[in-house]
């Protein structure tokens, strides 16, 4: 009779549609039923990733369209700028330490945004650097950095911007080719409501002239291997096909919802959430926090590792704990993809008991209340 | 009301506990849940391998752990031994190049069998080779190399030897520990009867010597961090979470059958393929013929490219035609996983049918004939 809750920052929960199509006897890769499946599901992660360039997918999880990124931009001894801030900023530093790239950093703290301006003087202190490294949402301070800005300041420059929206995409805004940003890389099971085991990124022309440049060895994430076979609909290598049958019933949900209905939902969610977790008397840890993924101070006195345990054991609920040096210190609570606006209430109810019950000071309801009254404010909450 | 039969070397069909552990709703992979799960399914792939060496998994197609047993075993200058003879093994030698390993191939006529002394012979002239690459099955002709000769001829050396037992491995016999094999590589979509997405290594201390010496930029692929997140049960990236839990089917169901009567079925079903075949009047490409996959010569007057669309479009049977310059020249049936043995009966079928529409001459039913005495000399073949 147990019931589980899941709502964390990917995995994310997956709707009917998906899990049926996950079930279905498996088709084979090299047919023209594939390919015309393939080409469709690009195509609606154009206009998911708001572009019209070209958008590969790799058989992997997001790191490895992070890798790709970085071997196929950049040869050893070349110079990239990578904005940091988060755990998932420094694996674009270590990835670029891999290949040899030299890197220089725009040191942000935990829980805070770029500053566009920082950006912009790194650019002009090293016009060589060949690519700028970026996170749509940090996933593990809940921030969300300025892109549009970002972008503005690399457009003007030789330079490349490529921004890791893995979380962030369909949950803040990403205008692609119209803020111009070169590479955005994604991941399949945060809002894009499927399985982990699927990465996209999308390639600007200007990246692609870096890409037939690199010197970097690559073969399973080679993004000129990957462009040969688009020419056919297909993949270098075999992909991972129930996730691709999938996504075809994911991509139909979201294109049919709108892509600023989509985008609307996450806001509110994210809105709810925050209203909840402030009027249950905690703190935001994000000052510029993400509509992906809401990360919430430990109280003082409550045992942070233990709160989120507590919270699975008791009720069933799964949230995020914090990564790395946040451990025990913040929560995270997801709201994107298949999580609805009502699923917010069962995040905050869970957070207000379990407070109450390893000794915080909390009235209960309080969080419920302020929540509910900012999923009442737009409806119909159901359709978006 | 169309049915579809699915014959090919991967993907095969999925079992149906399966298909329905595929549409469960998705769990946390940071989770003790997950973490209990994932060591299982590693115990398994330990029985599936024939090992007690640690079994890595990444989340990517097969080559991506051929990709992770050449960048990691070796560096930009080291020498390497790469058996040859068909579209596979092939890439050994191109992911040996995109590493800037220098490569001695062993030549092997499409179609046959490596002879194991040119092994010892490569080895005796190239004493500073760090490994040998060799294939269990060639997926692209057909092909069961001798693995344990070629094993025998590599041990005494300071040589790993690394096998490609991608569409091999549980339809042909691979003793990794007892013949002495230091990496062996497979896929899930293959004799594991999962969908395509999850790629397995077995790692030998030998191995794991040249792992940490290795000079290759790695990081998605870095079996560093797989030995380090295997200490807690964990991969360092995101898994395919939904493969993980279907893979606990599919081992189930393999276990519980047993190792060798995995392999007697596959025995069984290659017999009873070749036997259905050559009654038709058709020639084996393969010399040394894989219990995986039959590559069957097309026969003088028949287009080779439109029999397999022709069999594809009328009987709703997928066989896989020839890959590369094969194209056209043969065609496939595979005989693994999933596949049972009077669902022989069924490729033959179109096969015949189709030879007849395409203008060969064939007496049908000659082949299901031959087929159907192979299967029922040993019984209960349901259970096997």
């Amino acid at each position: 009779m147990r019931k589980d809750y899941l709502l964390t920052p990917g995995p994310t929960p997956l709707p009917p549609q998906v899990q049926e199509a996950l079930s279905r006897p498996i088709i084979h890769h090299r047919t023209a039923q594939y390919r015309a499946l393939f080409k469709r599901i690009l195509s609606g992660m154009q206009a998911a990733m708001q572009t019209k360039q070209s958008v590969v997918m790799f058989t992997s999880s997001g790191t490895g369209a992070m890798e790709a990124s970085v071997c196929n931009l950049l040869s050893p001894g070349d110079h990239a700028i990578v904005i940091l801030g988060g755990k998932f900023a420094e694996r674009w530093q270590a990835l670029c330490k891999t290949f040899g790239v030299a890197v220089t950093t725009i040191p942000v703290a935990y829980g805070e945004a770029v500053d566009p301006e920082q950006v912009r003087a790194a650019l002009k202190q090293h016009p060589e650097a060949k690519a700028v490294f970026a996170t749509l949402c940090e996933t593990s301070t809940g921030v969300a950095h300025d892109i549009q800005a970002v972008a503005a300041a690399v457009r003007p420059t030789s330079a490349v911007l490529v921004v890791d929206a893995i979380s962030g995409l369909l949950a803040e805004d990403c205008r692609t080719d119209e803020w111009g940003v070169d590479l955005v890389v994604t991941g399949s099971q945060k809002a894009l409501m499927l399985p982990p085991g699927l990465a996209f990124l999308s390639v600007s022309e200007k990246a692609w002239m870096l890409i037939e440049q690199s010197k970097s060895p690559r073969y399973y994430f080679d993004l000129r291997l990957a462009k040969k076979a688009l020419a056919d609909d297909d993949t270098p290598f075999t992909s991972s096909v129930s996730l691709v049958v999938a996504m075809d019933e994911a991509l139909k949900l979201i294109l049919e919802a709108g892509l600023p209905q989509v985008l609307q939902r996450c806001r509110l969610m994210a809105q709810a959430t925050r209203a909840g977790v402030e009027a249950i008397g905690l703190s935001l840890f994000a000052k510029r926090p993400s509509n992906a993924v809401t990360a919430v101070n430990v109280p003082a006195g409550v045992d942070g590792k233990k709160l989120t345990k507590h919270i699975q054991d008791r009720y069933n609920v799964t949230l995020a704990g914090g990564q790395g040096e946040m451990a025990g210190k913040i929560f995270r609570v997801a709201h994107m993809g298949y999580i609805g606006p009502f699923d917010i209430l069962i995040a905050l109810g869970a957070i207000e008991l379990s407070l109450l019950e390893l000794g915080g000071s909390v009235t209960p309801g309080e969080g419920l209340k302020a929540a509910q009254a900012v999923i009442g404010n737009l409806s119909p909450v159901g359709t978006r």
